[in-house]
């Protein structure tokens, strides 16, 4: 069974000029971009060799293969029913949720987002002449939550607000919305006439104890939704460039589908799209490895903080490979992740960037071979103490 | 020394899915997209494999040194200094001159282009809200030929005028502006404030004893022109979608680059970033061998069209590997394309897709090994002669 290869090497990595290792200084661990370091299952890379053996560099109609096998995925994976004509592709997640959101809203109309959140969500209303909007996050003692009555607030209050952004599962937290909260969602927007975007490339990489529902499959949701995703996140291949956006409106597709000059926005690119297509029909196996994967590494990092470390308060995510960590207790000054750069040698990312309620919190993520994240705890650890006076 | 291998194996070119082979029935023989079908060079496949023997799938900025790659190969090629800070980069050319015209024109402001022209040309305006001008080609007897003063006289009558795009070379017609039509284009464009976007991607293939100017490179250009070009065209590399632009003034660059959300946008693909890099450092001698092969295939062509068609009207393209036939006294109909689809199960490009001056024409792409060439010829001429009448 293809299984993901628990091993890196750092060199290799830095030589392919990855930019997760190719960064920083050679002595610097990486564990800041959200992309883990697991060798792809041999169908992408099978896939890619075939175009290059073939020369298959020309022209080619193969991103219409991309709606078939997404939806085959999502009957698999998510046991949802994705119309493959209703699917459109983009070069990246990114501009999937662009384009969505600046089709369905006008120049000084309110987006919403939701803090702390995935940072380049930040620059969407700043760069697009929209109106950002916050439904923050709250955290009480069982962790991380968006509440459906702050929506509800933030959008009475709000009237000009179009669109709602999310992040499902959330990015930086790794909170997965419930049914019910998912249920509310929809019908609060369906109330306020706001579409929802729902970002869900982290959505494959669900704690099996956890249940994950694409908004899609939320009765109502259809004519207001656009789930927009890839397998760059789950399969680590970011860098080739391929993402799709899902439908379950025609009207709707067809909206988000003419917003913008086709020529545009460009196309994505053969290899993008064939090991896209390969990673869907033939990574099921792998992905059940990769989570199981990312759950020993959380039992180990949980082991770790609460032995080493129990300044810090987190609460385990519920998907991804990215614990959410408040270190405000151990001293570490405003931006604790350039802190820990210089005194720990390892990269991680700075709370503050991902916007409101960062403060004090620093994104690591755990998705790195066994050896490399044991010394990503080794020299984190010790900086992660109470500040003045002992403890930890 | 590294040249263009002189083979193609259809049944191979349809198994991989390209288009120009692959959308036909198998009976066809493809001479329409422009896209040749010679092997690239050796370092090319190379690039792609390392990517995929590296598995180099993750975020990576080597886009930044498509800039350095572009400046290398057009101050070899073309005698031209290219400040590598002011390359910028797209997925495929169409979404460089999109994004440059809608840059620099507001809706509702005028798109100059040259018919007969690239089709893709004719959706711009449309598509963008601007209103389409039209600088059209003039025939003589030494071939078609754009005439500054008509330029003139379009950009005096119509003020709103804000772009002219460019194909240069020119497809369909494979004409070369010379360097003093460039410079009274340039003198006439800043007279009224018109920017140019020159589409350049036919550039690496004119005829050796035809003189090719950047229009980057006439005095007086810098502050009103971007450059749009990519290696996809000479090396056969469309699929992987990679693209430059570039400018010798820092705030046009910016200018464009800030127009658009750059999340909107997207990025290139891992591969199509290598491969573009690889042939721009390795295909020098590549691309002398393929303008060479061309150079044969349309001395075979003229002594062909001589001896068998002689009621086809064309002129010898200076650049390209595409031939503009007007085939109007032959007899086959408002779509002669179609009718020789029909009649002669060859695809060619139907001249009336090309805008105003289209009428009677098509365009044959002789870029394809040397047994299917001569079986394309073989195929078309006997329809090619003089209608109702005989002769030929």
């Amino acid at each position: 069974m293809d299984r993901p290869a628990d091993l890196t090497d750092p060199l290799v990595r830095r030589r392919a000029e990855l930019v997760k290792w190719a960064r920083d200084p050679v002595d610097v661990l990486p564990a800041w971009v959200a992309e883990h370091d697991f060798r792809p299952p041999e169908a992408v890379f099978a896939a890619v060799h075939r175009v290059a053996d073939e020369g298959a560099f020309g022209y080619t109609r193969r991103a219409a293969a991309l709606g078939p096998a997404y939806a085959s995925w999502a009957r698999r994976r998510h046991a949802w029913e994705v119309d493959p004509e209703l699917v459109t592709w983009h070069v990246d997640v990114l501009q999937g949720v662009v384009a969505a959101v600046t089709a369905l809203s006008e120049p000084g109309e309110g987006l919403v987002i939701t803090p702390p959140i995935y940072f380049p969500f930040l620059d969407i209303a700043p760069t697009t002449g929209r109106r950002q909007l916050e439904w923050r996050l709250r955290r009480d003692d069982t962790g991380w939550h968006l509440d459906p009555d702050d929506l509800d607030a933030v959008l009475s209050r709000e009237p000009d607000a179009r669109v709602l952004l999310l992040s499902h599962p959330h990015n930086p937290t790794g909170r997965v919305l419930d049914p019910a909260a998912l249920a509310r969602i929809v019908e609060i927007c369906a109330r306020h006439d706001v579409h929802i975007v729902s970002d869900e490339i982290h959505g494959d990489l669900v704690r099996p104890d956890v249940e994950f529902r694409p908004l899609l499959t939320v009765p109502g949701a259809a004519e207001r939704t656009v789930v927009v995703t890839s397998a760059a996140k789950t399969f680590s291949l970011s860098g080739l460039r391929c993402a799709v956006s899902v439908f379950a409106d025609p009207d709707l597709r067809s909206r988000v589908l003419h917003a913008h000059p086709p020529l545009l926005l460009g196309h994505p690119g053969r290899v993008g799209i064939e090991a896209t297509i390969a990673a869907w029909e033939h990574g099921a196996d792998w992905t059940d490895g990769l989570v199981e994967l990312i759950g020993r590494r959380f039992d180990r990092l949980a082991e770790r903080l609460a032995a080493e470390a129990p300044a810090v308060r987190w609460h385990r995510p519920e998907a991804t490979f990215l614990a959410w960590l408040d270190v405000s207790a151990c001293g570490l000054g405003p931006r604790p992740g350039a802190t820990l750069l210089e005194r720990a040698r390892v990269a991680v990312s700075e709370g503050v960037d991902f916007g409101e309620g960062g403060e004090g919190h620093i994104r690591v993520n755990v998705g790195t071979a066994e050896a490399v994240f044991e010394e990503i705890c080794d020299r984190l650890l010790p900086h992660l103490g109470v500040a003045a006076g002992g403890g930890a």
